[in-house]
């Protein structure tokens, strides 16, 4: 077990006696050799995450990670579970219930540091409010990992994304890997946490980037700050696509925007049917962050074909949450 | 730690690169001599179980069981958690409620499909519905575990009241280990999972089994169907038996019944009193799986008198647990 | 692994066939030794405690420990909890929900026995009742550590609050070791568990006490019973005072009691702030149990200042209970 340096910290680390280990708020906190290595990692973990190799790589043992997830995502929880336990380490979950100590009065962040006090080695944080992580990281001396914070980013969706991306076409993880990649991201690209990571992280890899959504959920400006051009249909934008990711598409805003009416207008207009994966390149994948709205944005037989990757993500979500939870601890996973 | 092989597994276990390991969803997944391997493994951990002996037998060590209990059951609940991790696994609750993927609108083999996606090695399950373990096995790569369903079987329940029995009369586990002992099980025959579940295994390891219950709740065909014979009254039941295990009757169908107007009544005419232990044969032992209804169909002098062996029956349990966690791993426990 | 001895029990453990260990249900259980040793232990292990040194000595591994807490408290529960795994043990929670075994009848002593047959090493109970944890003596093999009942005690807190003051004042943990110091516990000293277990052991461990509290809060019969003196107003009680232990009142209290109208009313008489920390010693400190009501007991400045030790104590906690918990266990923490 090595502990990796603790270069690049501030005076705040310092201050706080902080161990080893990195944060992860979002895609920016890593630089594309930074990014490079924890996919690398996950691809050495990968049969760990499969449970066709070893059950566990105990180089966490004893670790204590905390999960606080205030809003609901089981998925996503369990995942980020399943990968500290594969590397030997403890979850400890933290329900800020009616019942729990915000009930007795007490301010979020007397509760944090509360929590921050009972020496754990990282915490993962799942919140509706955009930048949630970024400021826990000012609060605890446990290294913090974003697993999703409101409307804002989800950088480990996005890395798994990656690397499902660069497994599918055979690619290393290097600097460049996505080069020559066009990869069309499709649906509500503005409220999209998983959007925001993805785009920028492919952007850095070197993919060319494409946007589409109904309305306003896409449009140029927004697509032109996260390195990506604007589509003004989903034809265009799955047009020699090797990757079509498709966005969930919130049920409540169905109805609430114009441009889509019903599931039905959103699946005749935005949705990923057996008709337009014609449109895709030659050997290309579809992606989809879950959970799927069957007959919303993509198809039954879409989900269900040969170009379906979304079960794959969820593997590989595992062991980029094993390789993630290592670096926040401060250990290599050689 | 030795994977024992993958015999007598379909097509769709290949299909699926289904690692080693079995299901038990039915008594009837086991022949009588896996039955017998299966209480004799218990039987070498039974000191683990105890809490007198090592604290832990770690041969299952990082591997991850996903615990799904869609109905309420605390001591099941935790007896696998607690058999699991005396094994060195972990285990995971998933909680299908409002706040989770089913409120998203996924379909439930959508949702499962994606929790079998993170490499869990088995699961647990507990569900209101009669044939949902079944139906797992054919969309999840792990192993499943029935930790009862509907009305159908409960086969873990009736691994652990064979082994009570077999403990409490001396006889190792072995094909026809039962033979000579005669079983009365009472009660609520037709909506007992246990009682399917213990009819079949008992016959199975060569006892006489003979049910007893109020107005249709056990049923001379239900019985031939299960291998019993039905006596007419409790009295019947009882007499000369050298084990009667005494089925919880729900509250819920106290008075529902024309048969069974209220608790009182169920007591005097199907509840098991210190009078009616005079019934029973020599040496014989009283079960019950627990939660039981004092004063409904046990009388409190006879579930704390030393007939009983429902605490027993408890601990014996955690060990069959261990060895059902172990077979669905694909672990020997020598 | 060593396993201590069970001297010190009585015949109910023989006939149990209980497992080495001890209980902790009030501080009285300690002698002062017992007390001195807990106190060493935890500073052995504060290094694991802190997140600073090794991530775990597993000298519990395989432990099953059962935690009941039928009353909230969040951050007691995840210090057992983290406690627990520093020392490789597992801790199961049990909730007694509607949804749980309560809701189909059944009795809390066969609920309790029915866990215990499960093989517990160790139980950690919360309950809004007095004396629960000392009953669960008479029915459990488990060993029972009390994480505070009703208004009676809250040993843990107290042995936590005692590392701090050693600590602060640089003085090992053994007998005598509080003497010269001066303590004063403010506030609500008679519905407090912290104030009745603080007392008592800081009484033991020769420190002198004083209490000071609202109308009949803090009346000098009980501060005489628990070793104490009583003060008539809060600077008296700090003047002098080495060590301020600030209670949290509990806010249904304001405004039920005539003598503390509103949370204005208690900071102005029986709050702690700036210019009452002049009334202290020199290099005296402050303590609070948590969670603290921020201008009502404490002042924000004083909660975050120089004086304060109210994270410290969050720490600690995680060393005593660990340290508690090998105890309960029979282990010694060498």
């Amino acid at each position: 077990m090595h502990r990796a340096g603790d270069s690049g910290d501030g005076g705040a680390a310092t201050r706080r006696g902080r161990r080893p280990g990195r944060d992860l708020c979002e895609i920016a906190d890593l630089s594309p050799a930074e990014a490079c290595a924890v996919l690398a990692a996950a691809t050495r973990v990968l049969p760990l995450a499969e449970g066709t190799g070893a059950r566990e790589l105990p180089i966490l043992r004893g670790a204590q990670i905390l999960s606080v997830f205030s809003e609901p995502s089981t998925r996503t929880r369990l995942s980020f579970e399943v990968a500290a336990r594969r590397l030997g380490a403890e979850v400890v979950h933290f329900v800020q219930d009616a019942a729990s100590s915000a009930s007795k009065g007490e301010s979020e962040r007397d509760a944090l540091e509360n929590l921050d006090a009972m020496g754990f080695d990282a915490v993962v944080v799942r919140d509706r409010r955009d930048g949630v992580p970024r400021a826990w990281t000012e609060v605890m001396r446990a290294r913090v990992v974003n697993a999703g914070d409101g409307v804002n980013e989800h950088p480990t969706q996005a890395l798994l994304d990656a690397l499902t991306i660069l497994e599918a076409f055979g690619r290393a993880p290097a600097q460049g890997a996505m080069t020559g990649l066009r990869v069309a991201v499709c649906g509500d690209v503005r409220h999209g946490r998983v959007a925001h990571s993805d785009l920028q992280l492919f952007r850095t890899l070197g993919a060319q980037c494409v946007v589409a959504g109904p309305g306003d959920l896409a449009p140029p400006e927004l697509a032109a700050r996260l390195g990506a051009t604007a589509a003004p249909t989903l034809d265009d934008a799955l047009a020699g696509a090797d990757v079509a990711v498709m966005l969930r598409i919130q049920r409540e805003r169905l109805g609430a925007d114009v441009a889509i009416p019903d599931a039905a207008s959103y699946h005749a207009a935005w949705g990923l049917t057996p008709a337009r994966l014609r449109l895709l390149a030659p050997g290309a994948i579809v992606m989809h962050p879950g959970p799927i709205n069957r007959g919303v944005e993509i198809a039954d037989a879409v989900a269900d074909g040969p170009h379906s990757r979304i079960l794959r993500q969820v593997t590989l979500g595992v062991a980029v949450r094993m390789a993630v939870l290592a670096r926040a601890c401060g250990v290599e996973l050689l």
